[in-house]
This record gives structure tokens, sequence and C-alpha cells, in this order.
């Protein structure tokens, strides 16, 4: 299958600032690129009565967790990010690890073993009992990683007006509402305090032979660390998914925004998509809901 | 100036658990090392009637700061950690940056970025008002990077007694009363939020050439980027001081703790010690102290 | 002047719950009241064809500070409560006290020790230093406590939909956005650590004489205690106002909460207003804005 | 069976400072007294070669608790609380009620509201879904109540070093230490959570009839209402107790420290006891322990 993603990003910036974007595939995904992975940043301006785009230098890194990163500073006025790719991607849905025993801490490869620790919104420090006592009797592994994923799932509620910045993984314990990184923040959390090493995952994450769930935005998920590789987790869409694209990979949302501005920067225009095409590059068309009730779960992010 | 560090920390476990110590000096050091830094890890049992140590077997890896980190299993019983050092030392007390710049975000090293951002225990998203508010009139660069950590020092009082775990930088900004990465976490959060890259640092500092100051801890501190270099910051001890030997990196304390163990560990015994020794690796007895006030900033940790 | 002041507010019950409702004017301002103050509760229910309203049954009490409640028991449906009165009430906005010392406690009455406290949203026990950094300077009494609500006015920003039920005076202040109560918890916080007690109101506050500043609701303020009286003090809308009814008073919201149900109560509708009347109960014109920028401060909640 | 408690509790006051102590026992056991209830405020001064004491004029009042306080202005220098009383006492430990049913909100008495609300350290607010898993399927009324007090004192651990100020309900959830106040605090969150009102307690609980437990302090506990009264329930000594003592009801301890200093006050000297004692005043000798493991429950606070 082919999956198309493009976003469109615009921001009113009031005065020049550096930002830092988290834009491009993941590195480890680049190689089912069947397009260029594009990013262009460009400032707006007025020349004569008309809006030109001028193109913004950007430079690359890799960051210390692998991800392709963008740097540019953008002058004071209206500035655009935008970008599409075309990847290959399974058919199959998120692979499912039923009955994956969990792994021994001492048997872990030395870099899972930072996605044990706490990080600035998942205080894995403070959740030591309150892990246990949920969900120490449960089957150490795939079973333990599966129910707190589901409980997350069903314990909180989704509603984009619960979103802050500041939000940790104990104000949606006891809250109990956000959005999409706050759901995974508290799985994140639980499945660490557990052993079990769990990553914070943005990507795409489009509407993918599922029926058409509204406006797209870039995803958060997990992943879980069993039998030698990473797992899909997701707290909000807990029903295994076909077309997750990788975009960075990090301890939590605050490794991996996507888009850093060290000052003031003004969302104007959003648009993501991320959509499956056919040969010719159209878009597949989607399924129709026949069952109302749903449409509801998978809502994008 | 030669430097001998040692160290012998013990504990009792309960039942067998993984550790990882991060207790060898860091890579970007080890040039100035004059003798191996040695770290011997040994289960120490009853054999008959006496106590017999038997080496555990550690593996070594690099983290992603950078940090040279070793794990073991502990076995249930007693564990010893030991080890020493003896290493070159600058006969210079911590290099003064007065009237170094503020370097640009933009003109950062990319590594350096991620030492702006929020993280476990600096939570520079809440500090961006509180820090502005506080420093934001203060001279950029060096000057607001001292005067930050001349302000923590002098807010902050210092009590053993007033540590936990979970403390975090707004605890600490709150409570005003701390432990030495207290101080460090604070101080970090007020110069990120003001963007100067700031990373927290544990190590040794011993008491060298000043009067003694009782029984030696491991330290924290901090650095910041400036002019195209890290400086040694310490709201601790903020005046310039001999013998800083790092031996990790990080964001923060969550990312280097001197042993991370993923079950009980008693500490039963805890000795270190780091003085400058003479040619024949004998300690430099240290001055005594003719201004009784002299002793107390110099207290380590 | 006359005021007259209504409301009608609209719960959907999914199942019987008891309600706490704080909907009277506060007693100690029922000798300036020219009609009855009401409030009438009922149920909506379907009778045929038509809706028909049956009173409930409500209970009244006074608590520890003074304020009239009222109990009883929403049943399953929709439930309205509805009321209204018309005050006298002075022709001159809120006094100000400049000029006027601070109080020492051994002085203060007994009755207004406990406005010194810390209290749900009032971590007074956490800005003692905070408040002495930001406000030690300044002059005790009067001074003091304006320039406190000034810096709070200032420096907070006022967005609907910042507003949670757990955001306390410690979140404001790292959060700097927030609504009504926001302003004033802070602001009362920052007061009474300053040793000047502080006291949480909710009550009327509409447009008297100023231009209409959009649909009404319930409004919270703060009073100080100086020269033997409570003082209006307000961090919202900082500038003298006509038309303050006082509803009832309390350490925080969480004392004075307009309703308090100890179940699920889904808002319906929502409708409140308070207005000056002339001789025949009708609504004096207000004035329309020549200054467009005058609009904002004004308001309401 | 009569019971003699007193204190002697000093401070170095650095300079004037007015305080309030809550150090009467409670008026809603006055009529149990046998002696007077006495409390003595005095300045200690070095006259000549001599230290005498020089009464402090001290004002009372009776809070909206119905506690009896303290006020006087504790001058510069050394400064002396001291008191005592007689009462009289049941025979029968704290009774239990064992089968009582809870009380529907709507059948409370009024002023037993305001012990469902949320307070300083107890954030009835941010536990309702926590208290509902953890207990919703526990028996409502007595049962849930005890349940949630053995969950307290069988989760959380006592130790003195644990103390702080700030600590809250939600810190001793996570962090699982802590002293008296703590214990109560979350068991009093918990329970209100559920509907049961839970109100604080300080008061006297001395060794009474059991072995021997150390050297005395003030203690707190709490009261739940149910069946028309409260109900003292304990999280840290959880087993039922001869000699309770209250001193100061409140919603949590913000509203009764046993003393409120509004400047310094350095504690120099602590003394509290309460005996059993005979007809001529003299203490009843304590059982001795037989069983080693008996002494640790019953250390008082």
């Amino acid at each position: 299958m082919k999956i198309k993603s493009e976003f469109d990003i615009q921001f009113h910036i009031p005065k020049q600032t550096p930002i830092v974007a988290v834009l491009h595939v993941h590195p480890s995904v680049e190689s089912r690129l069947l397009s260029a992975d594009t990013l262009t940043v460009e400032h707006i301006v007025a020349v004569e009565e008309r809006l030109e785009p001028i193109p913004l230098q950007v430079s690359q890194y890799i960051d210390s967790f692998g991800n392709r990163c963008s740097r540019f500073v953008a002058p004071e006025g209206a500035v655009r990010l935008s970008g599409s790719n075309v990847m290959e991607a399974s058919e199959t849905p998120d692979p499912q690890g039923e009955g994956l025993a969990q792994i021994p801490i001492e048997d872990l490869p030395d870099e899972a073993l930072q996605f044990l620790l706490a990080s600035r919104y998942c205080q894995v420090d403070e959740f030591g009992a309150i892990a246990a006592e949920l969900f120490g009797s449960t089957k150490p592994g795939w079973e333990r990683a599966a129910i707190i994923r589901d409980w997350v799932h069903d314990k909180v509620a989704f509603n984009y007006k619960a979103a802050r910045s500041t939000k940790t993984a104990m104000d949606v314990f006891t809250e109990r509402v956000g959005v999409c990184r706050d759901f995974q923040h508290l799985a994140i959390t639980l499945t660490r305090a557990l052993n079990i090493p769990a990553r914070y995952v943005t990507g795409y994450l489009g509407d993918i032979r599922v029926p058409y769930a509204g406006p797209g935005d870039f995803s958060a998920w997990y992943q879980v660390w069993l039998a030698g590789q990473w797992w899909n987790m997701d707290a909000r869409h807990h029903t295994p998914r076909l077309g997750r694209i990788p975009m960075a990979f990090g301890r939590d949302a605050a490794d991996v925004a996507i888009t850093t501005s060290f000052g003031l920067a003004e969302l104007t225009h959003f648009h993501v998509e991320s959509n499956e095409v056919d040969c010719d590059g159209r878009p597949v068309p989607l399924p129709t809901s026949t069952d109302p009730s749903a449409a509801s779960p998978i809502t994008l992010q």
C-alpha cells in the first residue's frame, strides 16, 4: 500500500525567532520512501500586489534519539512550513504480540534503559505504588502492557479543550481528560513503572481503510519493548491500525515537539493529511461507516 | 596537580535486582587519567568464618549523553561497589567568563539545543514568566547566568533532611531548601528559561586546597554554554573551586543517578573522597581555616 | 441607584442528585433589598404536550461564613433555578483606601485571622518567599494590596478556555492565564502571604453605567481588611466599579461555588444579568463606548 | 477513668511576633473537665542572675469550627507555653460503628456539608476517579470508611523525616510516607471523595493502658459522620484506643495548627504527655508489652 502524507502549517511571527521542527519521517523508515520527503520553509511577503514565497534556509541535524530535526530562523511576518512524502506501507494493521514475555531488565539492550526513567511529563518516580496496585497482578509482558493501554483508553476522556502544554501524566491520572499526547503520557508512565521500556512517538496516522474521521492532525502513540523489538501501542486509538508513520521518538512530548519556537509564533493555518493513494497517486476512497458509532473511536489524535 | 578519588559503597540487597551505575569519570576527561579508573563490584559472602568478596560481572555502555555506564545484577545479600582513580588536574580554579555574550539560539550547536528543553526536575515550561521577571533586565550572557547562580545560592538553604527523590525545581523555588542537586535544578531551569543551555553534572568535588569540610560525597553542579564551550557553574558552592571531576552529564538528576536500582537496595556503607596527592600518592595536607566562617560555604554537596 | 439582578440556570440531571446552591445575596446586604430576593427551583416535566414546571422543595441554611445556602434534591430530568432581586446600590464606585495603613496582626479582629491562612486554591504556605521578593519593598497597607492586585491584572491573561476546576494560585502564577476566579486566587494568595487578610467574593457585577460588555455571568472578586473594614479588590476588573452585589464570602472558590452538585449535572442553559433600572423597573440605557479600547477591561468575569 | 494531660513548649523568638495557639481542649468536651484547663504563656527573662517568667497577656476566641483559640504577641527572647488539665474519660475504647449505613447527602445536617469539600491539604476534587476505582465496590457507610482507613494505614509508612508543611494528600498518595497528619489527610480525602463527611482532629492521645511508646506528642486523627454523629477514625493508629481528647476540629491541618506564628519562632523545648491518673492524681502504671511487636503500632503520632 502507498501512503501519501502532506502538511501545510503557517505562523504569524511577531518578531524574528529561531524554530526547530521535527517534520521529516524518522530515518529508520526512510528506506520505505517512494518519493522525496520534502520540507519547504518559506517567508510569505507581499511583493507589489502579490504574495511571494521566499524560501528560508533550513539546516538539518539528527538528535540523540535519532530524529531528523530542522532548524531555521523565522523572520517577522508570515512563515509557511509545507511538505509531503509517499511511503510504502504494510497491508497489515499494527502487529500484536499476544503472549510475549516481559524482558528482564538485565536482558534489555543498553539503549532501551533510558525508556524506563522518569521524564518531564512522565513522573515514573511518583507512580511506583500506584502502578503496582493497579496492574501488579496482571501477567507481565504483552498482556500487562495491553491492559495498561486499555485502562487508560477507558478511563480518560478525549477533549481538545482540556489540552495544556504543561499537563503531566499525574495531571491526566487525576483529571481523566486530555488529548492524544495525554493518553500516551499516562500509559507510558504506568508501563515504565512496571519495568517495561516505553517510548513516545509522533507521526502520521491517517484515515486508512477506515471511515473518514474529520480533519487530520499529527498523532502521538507509543511503543513498548518486548521480544527484541519495539511494538506500537496507542492508548487513544487502541485498536490495531494501518498506516502509522513515525516522525520522531522520545521519552515524552518534551523531546519531540513538531515545532519548538523560541519566541512567539501564532498558528494561522494548519492542514495535515495522510491518505492511501493508488498507483496514480490518487486518494483511495474510504469506506463509509454503516455503524454510526464506529466513527468516533478513530478520530485523529 | 594530582587528584586521587575513591569510593566504597555498600548495599544490602533483599532480592536480586539489576543496577545501573555511573561511577566512572566521563570519557571526555579520560585523557587526564594517571591511573586506571577502576570499578569493582563484589558480592560479599560468608565462607566458613570469613567474608569473601566474589567479583560480579559488569558490562559497560555509553549512554546518549556520552556517559560511561555500568550494568550488573546484584544478587541477594551484601554488595560492594568500590573504585579509585588518579587524575591530572588544573591548578586554576573554575575559569570565569566575565563579559561573555549570550549565544543566539540560531548559533548554538545542534547538540546544545536539548539543554534548553524542559526535563523531569527542570520544568522550564513553567518558569518562562518567572525567569523573565526576576532576571529579564540583567545583561544577557555570563552576567545573567552568574546572577541566576548567585540568586539561587542566596535564596535556598542547604538541609540534608529536606532531600526527596521527587523534588523538582518548582518545589525548590517554593520551599527554598534542599540539597546540592536541588540548588542546581533550580538554577538550571531559570537559566534555560532565558535561553542559555544548561546541563547537569555529577562528579567529584573534594576539599582541594580549602579547609576540610567534613565527610565527602559525590557532588552535583551544572554547566552553561557560552562562547563555544561549557562553563562550570555551581549554585551551591558558588565560588570558583579546584578539582571538579565530571562523571556524567545530563539534563537533570534523572539522567545521571550514581546508581539506579530496579528493586530494593538498602545503603549500608558510603564513603567517597577526592584529595590532592603528592608525587608519592600521599594526600596533601589541607589549609586550616583561620576564619571560622570560611568553612561553611565549602561543605561538600 | 436601583439594580435588578436575575438569573435562569438549567441543568439536565441524568440521575437524582443533591445540590447546594449559593444564589441569594449575602445576608449582610439584605437590608438594601427593594424586592424579595427570590430563588425558584423547578423540575421541568412534560405533561401531555406541554412542559410544566413543578416546584421542588428547597431548604436554606447559613454556612460558617454567613452565606445563605440552599439545598435541594434534583430529580432526574430538566431542572431550572431562577430568581431575581432589586437592590438599592451606591452611586459611588468601589471606595478606594489610598494611604491606609496595614493592620498589625495582633490588632486584627479574631474573625479576620482565618483569611490569612492557606486554603484549597490559595497555597499561602508556598508563596512566602515569592511574595516577599516581589512585593516586600512596597509600602504596607493599601498601596501594597493595590500593587499586588494590579500586578496580577497585568501579568495574567484572560481566557475562558484556560479554566479548570482544580486550578490553583500556583498554577495561575506559572501559566499566567485564567478566568476571573484564577485572577482573584493569585491575588488573594500573595496578599495573605504578606499578612493582609483577603477573602474571596462571588456576586453580581453587571454593566452599570459602563458600555455593554457582552453576555453576563456571575463574577468573582475579593476583599482585603484594612482600617477596620473589608475593601473590594478585583484583579480582573481593576478599576473602581459600580454595582457589586456580594452573594457569598469564603476563603476561596472551594467555599462558595454557585452550585455544588454531588452527582452529574449537565448545564443546558445559563443566563445572568444585573442592570441599573429606573423607577419603573426598566433598564437604564448603557453609555456607548466612544473609545474602542474602553470595552475590553470591563468584560464580565 | 481520669486522664491528666500537660504540655510545656518553648520557643526562641528572634523578633516580636503574634502567635495563635490552639492549646485548650475543645469546648464540646469541657463538661468532662475535672480541673481547670490551664494555658500559661510567659516571657522568660533574665533578672539579675535568675530567669524569671513574666506572664504575657493572652486573649481567647472561638473560631468558626468552635475551637477555643488563644492569641498573644510573643516578645523577642524565650517564650514558654504550658498548661495542664484533668478530664473524666470513657473506659471504653473508640466505639465502632460496624454495619452503619452511609447517610445520603440530602440527609446530612447542614454543618456536615463543608466536610465533604476540598481543602488545602485534601484535594477531594483530584481524587474522584481514584477513590471510586479503589473503594467504589466496597459497602457504603462504616465498612467503606474503615476500609479506607485501613488501606491508608497499610500503604503509608511512618517516618518523621518525611514531614513537610506543604505536604498534601496527593503527595502522600504518591510518596507513601509521612507523619500522623499525612495519614489522616489521605484518608480524609478519600473518604470525602466518596461522600462521607470527614473532619480533621488534633488532640491528646496518650499511652493509656497500652505499653509505653516513647515520648509524647500531640496527635492527629479524624472523624466521619454516620448515623447522626461523628466517629473517631485514625489511619495511623487504626486499632480502637482509649483516651482521645480533642482540642480542635477542622477541614485539615491548615485550620488547626497547634501554634501559628506570623514570624520566626524556633522551637527549643517540647514536652507533651497525657496519662491515666488515679484518685490521688498519680500516673497509673502502664502494662509492659510481652509481645515486642506490640509496641510499634502504638507509637504516638
